[in-house]
């Protein structure tokens, strides 16, 4: 699935993720945006830890869907994430998805979130999504 | 700080993290509660993994004001979960806290989260959080 | 299989692992001790990092074992340690394990690590283990 | 430090650790070796997961002391792995470091290992280091 595909079917499964769009997909790799609204700020404007673990999550999901198609029950099954800087103030926060693995069980990935104009590294997060029987048994692999 | 000052607290500084309160707060342990909304549901009705999360951080920033007192600029610096089950459909989440260590700079806990009225555990985290120096120097460590 | 059986059969299939040795298996739980060797230490008389995290792994593959049987081809998938204080000089270190989930497909399961005779937690992991079809298919999932 | 002056060092604070190597440190990266022997493999011929942790911190360390010079007492405060891959049997592992942060108190990294010849990720570590207060007092952060 590309860019459009994926906004267009997590927009369908996930209508209260608003403000997450996927932005680039494509081989091992996957850029999301969040647009950030007052929903995801701590007092003081910071977004909050929630919000940036929501984010990486839906970043990684999106990889996982961008590589076997539509498969809604794929799920998280552990996450780790490190807060390393607050975010700049009034900027969006980008994801990028590096996969590291995608078997027949278990896809791991890393995403790194930063804000927008920035290089540097505000929370660095790896996931991993446990894929169901049927996706595979479907073809769902590609 | 007992449950009742931690609740006024808390809806005091986010404002906007509601469904969360603290039911027992004392020792090394804490107890909070998610009451489940619409706005914390995948679609199927289970609770999203990253509402799970926020209750995790909910519950330990709570174990952590409980023993330092209020300390707004405490953050979390890592996080670690795992989703094990799917919760209940229809059934309030309740976030136990071990607090496994409160150093000068570092305190590190887990939290426990299951459906109300059941054992088996649907997720497991464990949190750091870094502790800001005013809260040392102010003699809030008690 | 019960300490015993596991002690027997661990020392067959890892006898470069000494040092280790399971001294209670059964229900959800499992204690583990390392007999602390030069081998284990740093400059300075502390017990190493990866140390412990071979002996959580131990533990956590004995915890797995004394659920299902003998499956050596049971592998971690992942795993988190939290280091939280120094292990006290001159002691061996014990392991409890707390199995939170036994799936067909994963086992995760929580490690506390103490000093013996003393009540603080030095280090605490969660780990995850894969356990491969066959168990499963020759029903060693007791 | 370079790479010289860190094995030498390393050599004089770890002499148990045996097989280790830093081939390349600057900026932000740094790589390290492990020379693979028996004590490090699993029945079959697999590296150990203890021996990859202990390889990720390993290299974490090394990385820390390439940017702040000799501070002994840096420890790991946390760490998280994800197992990949088997090794590739007979080769040497590589890991790879990418610093994350490198705060006053904390330092935060990422280390990719794989097999000598190969680019397939084996394991994926993150991993914390407090670094004490006297090694920013005595201007050690460079």
């Amino acid at each position: 699935m590309n860019a459009q595909d994926l906004n267009d079917y997590l927009a369908e499964v996930f209508p209260e993720a608003t403000g997450y769009t996927v932005e680039a997909a494509g081989g091992d790799d996957l850029r999301a945006r969040l647009s950030v609204g007052d929903r995801h700020l701590r007092p003081g404007g910071t977004v909050s830890g929630p919000t940036m673990f929501e984010l990486a999550d839906f970043a990684m999901y999106a990889a996982v869907l961008s590589r076997i198609g539509r498969v809604p029950l794929a799920v998280t099954t552990s996450a780790n994430i490190d807060f390393m800087r607050k975010p700049a103030a009034g900027r969006d926060l980008l994801a990028s998805v590096r996969m590291l693995k995608l078997g027949r069980v278990l896809a791991v990935g890393d995403v790194m979130i930063r804000s927008d104009g920035s290089d540097a590294i505000v929370a660095r997060a790896s996931l991993t999504y446990a894929i169901p029987p049927d996706a595979r048994e479907n073809g769902g692999l590609a």
